[in-house]
C-alpha cells in the first residue's frame, strides 16, 4: 500500500474483522462512515483534501460483505494506491444535486438485509462529514427497508485500543512536539510573541517530523496565563511572565496532545505552588492508571489533591488517537472502564490568585500522554519537571 | 477586540445587517451556526479547540434581537476577549447527555416569532459543528413552533463577497505561500523527497507570515503527476520530473489556494504543451472574469481551449475565503452570476500522454486566485510563468 505510511493490510482486516463483531453485538447490518479519522482508520485512506466542504467521501463496512468506499471520481487515483480496498465506487463531482446520495442509497439498499438497521456517525463527539440535508436524504429514502441508528459509540469503542503501529505514530507526533519545545525553550525570552511563538514552533515541530500542526494553544501573562485554549495574540513576553503552551501535532494523522509551562525569568509563589500542586496530582494519577480502574476513579484521584476540583476545562484529561480528543473523558460523570491499548492524557487545571503585583485570577493546567499497557501505564510524553521551570 | 487580527465592530454590524435582510427575504426568524468558518464569521470568535469534537459551539443571528453565542465554559474568557457579541451563555461541558442542547432549544423558543423556521447549516457545501443525533433532538424538540430549514446557502452568499479587509487577510495568505514557493524554487533538486517538500513547505509559510497551513498537496513523477489532491510520500525526485505544489495557507483563517509546477531539469515536449495550454486557457478565462458573467461561461472559455474538457477533478475553479473552497464551482452546470467583492481560483486542468521513456497518462494543473472589482478583476496571486519552468 502507498502513502507515507505503510500499514499492513493484515491490520485493516483486523479492524473489520473487530468491527463485524461489533456489529452483529449491535444489531447493524454495515457501518457507514464519512469522518476524516474513520476513513483513515477503516478505508486505509482519508483524502487530503477533507478541508473543503463540496465534496463528501463514504466508506461502507457491511456484516456480511466486504467494505467498498463510494468517493469522488478526483480521489480514484489516490485511493487505489493507498487503501487496501478493492471496491471503489465514484461519481463525477462536484454535483451538488446528489453528491453521492444516490450511489449510497444504491449500495445500502442492496446489501444483505438481517437487523434492517444501519449505523452512521451520529452520537456524542461526533461530526459527519456530509451535509445534513443529504444524510436525511439517505435516511428517507432507505426508511422502508433500513433504519439509520448511531454507530458513532461503536466506533469510539475500536478505535480506543491502539495497536503497536498505531502507538509508534503518536510516539513520532509525540517527538516531534518535544523536538518544538526543546527549540522553544532556547529560543523564549522577554520580547518574543506570542504571534512568533505559534508560528516557530509550528515550524519546528514540522521539521522535528510532525506533518501537521492543527493546534498550537498559548497563554501567556504576568504571573500567569488566563485560558490555554486559544490561538496566539500579539502579546509580548516580559519577565515574570509564565508562558503555557499546548499542542497539537499529527503524523500519520495521529495526534500529540501534551502541554508545557516556564517561567520567564521568575514568578510568584502561587504559581510555583499551582504547578507542583497540579504536578503532584499527576504523580498520583500515574499510581492508579491501569486498565480496570474507572475514568471517573482517575479524576477523583487528582481532584483530592486540587484546592478547586473545578475548573471551566471540565475534565482532567480524555483520549487521544486520531482525534485530538477522543472518549473516555476524565471526568466525574464518565464512569469508562479505562482498557488496556488506550492512550489517555492526564491534564488537572485549576485557577489561582497571582501574588505578584499584577494580582487577579490566573489557570495553569499540566498535560502529558499515557499509553495503557496489560497491566499498567506508560508514559508517553518526557515527564516535565517537578518543579515551574524559569527560563 | 482582542486576538491577532483586530476587525472592527462595524463590520461585524454590517455582516449582521445584511445577513437580516437575507432573513427576511428567507422568511427565517434566526439562522443558527456551528461551522468554525461561520462562528468565525458572524461572531468574531471561532474556538482555536475547534479541532476537538467533544463541544459544539452556536451563534444565533436573530432576525429581530441582538445576536448571541451559547458556548462551552471553557471558552468563556477568550469568547469575551475577542468577540464583538457581548451575550454569551454556558454550560459546563463536557456533558454528553446535554451538550448544550437544551440551552440552545430554550434560547430559540424564546426567540420573537415571525415566520416559525429557523435556518441552520444544512445545505451543499456544508457541514454541521455538532452531532447529528443533537441536531436531530433540537429539530424535534422545536418541532411544535419552529421549523429548521436550510440557512447554507444565504451564509454562502454573505460570505462570497469580502471586505477590504477579509481581502488584506488573502492577500497575506497568498504572499506567506508565495514565499515558501520562493524558497522551494531555490531548494529543489534530484533526491528531495515528496515528504521533505511538504514539512518544509509549510514551516517556510509559517515563517512568511502564514498561521496555519492545513493544506499542502504534493505530486510528482517523470515528465508529470498524477494528482494534485494528495499528500507527500517518500517519493524522491529525479532529473526530469514534474512537481506540483498546490496549497493551502491561512491568515486569520482566510485561505491562499493556488499551485506552482517545475520540471527537474528537464521534461518531455507534451508536459510542456500540457502546461502552455493551461495556461493560455487561464489568460482567455482573466479576459472575461468579471461580474456579471457566469461562472459556467468562465468554464466554456477554458473548456474550448483543452484538449479534453473532462478532469476528473470536475471543475476549472471555485470561490475561496474562510473555507478552502467555496461556491461557486467553475462548472458546466454552475450558472452562477459572478459578482463584485468575490475570490475565485482559475484552476484548469487535463490529462496527457507523457512522450518521455516512461510514458502513460499524467495530470496537469494550475491555478491562480482572482477579486472581483466592481467591473473586473484583479490577479492577486503572482502570475505563473507562461512557459514551464525548469529548476
Amino acid at each position: 500500500l502507498g502513502g507515507l505510511h505503510a500499514i499492513p493490510r493484515s491490520e485493516y482486516e483486523q479492524r473489520c474483522e473487530r468491527l463485524r463483531e461489533l456489529l452483529l453485538a449491535c444489531r447493524l447490518d454495515a457501518l457507514v462512515v464519512t469522518a476524516e479519522a474513520n476513513l483513515r482508520y477503516f478505508a486505509g485512506f482519508a483524502p487530503h483534501l477533507y478541508v473543503s466542504p463540496t465534496r463528501p467521501w463514504f466508506a461502507v463496512l457491511p456484516l456480511a460483505n466486504e467494505p467498498f468506499a463510494i468517493i469522488p471520481e478526483m480521489g480514484l487515483a489516490d485511493m487505489r494506491r493507498e487503501s487496501w480496498l478493492s471496491h471503489i465506487d465514484s461519481w463525477a463531482s462536484p454535483r451538488p444535486a446528489d453528491e453521492g446520495v444516490s450511489l449510497l442509497v444504491e449500495a445500502l439498499l442492496a446489501l444483505p438485509r438481517r437487523f434492517g438497521r444501519i449505523g452512521f456517525e451520529l452520537g456524542p463527539e461526533t461530526r459527519l462529514g456530509m451535509p445534513i440535508a443529504d444524510f436525511l436524504s439517505v435516511r428517507d429514502r432507505v426508511a422502508g427497508s433500513l433504519e439509520a441508528a448511531d454507530g458513532g459509540a461503536l466506533v469510539q469503542q475500536l478505535r480506543g485500543a491502539k495497536s503497536s503501529l498505531e502507538l509508534s505514530f503518536m510516539r513520532s507526533a509525540i517527538a516531534a512536539a518535544q523536538f518544538a519545545f526543546d527549540s522553544l525553550g532556547k529560543r523564549v525570552k522577554p520580547g518574543l510573541s506570542e504571534d512568533e511563538i505559534y508560528r516557530t514552533f509550528q515550524a519546528d515541530a514540522l521539521l522535528g517530523g510532525g506533518e501537521r500542526t492543527p493546534y498550537v494553544a498559548i497563554g501567556s501573562g504576568p504571573d500567569g496565563y488566563d485560558s490555554i485554549v486559544r490561538g496566539p495574540t500579539t502579546r509580548r513576553l516580559l519577565t515574570g511572565d509564565i508562558l503555557g503552551v499546548d499542542t497539537g501535532v499529527t503524523v500519520a494523522g495521529y495526534w500529540a496532545d501534551f502541554n508545557r509551562n516556564m517561567a520567564i525569568g521568575r514568578s510568584c509563589e502561587e504559581a510555583h505552588f499551582a504547578y507542583r500542586t497540579l504536578w503532584r496530582a499527576q504523580e498520583a494519577a500515574m499510581k492508579i492508571l491501569r486498565p480496570g480502574v474507572r475514568a471517573s476513579d482517575v479524576w477523583r484521584t487528582m481532584a483530592d489533591l486540587l484546592p478547586s476540583a473545578s475548573s471551566s476545562v471540565g475534565r482532567m484529561g480524555h483520549g487521544v488517537g486520531l482525534d485530538y480528543t477522543e472518549p473516555p473523558s476524565i471526568h466525574p460523570n464518565d464512569h469508562t472502564v479505562i482498557e488496556a491499548g488506550m492512550v489517555v492524557t492526564l491534564e488537572p487545571s485549576f485557577s489561582y490568585l497571582a501574588g505578584g503585583a499584577s494580582g487577579g485570577e490566573r489557570f495553569m493546567a499540566l498535560e502529558e500522554d499515557f499509553f495503557m499497557t496489560d497491566d499498567g501505564s506508560v508514559l508517553l510524553t518526557g515527564r516535565a519537571a517537578a518543579e515551574l521551570p524559569i527560563v
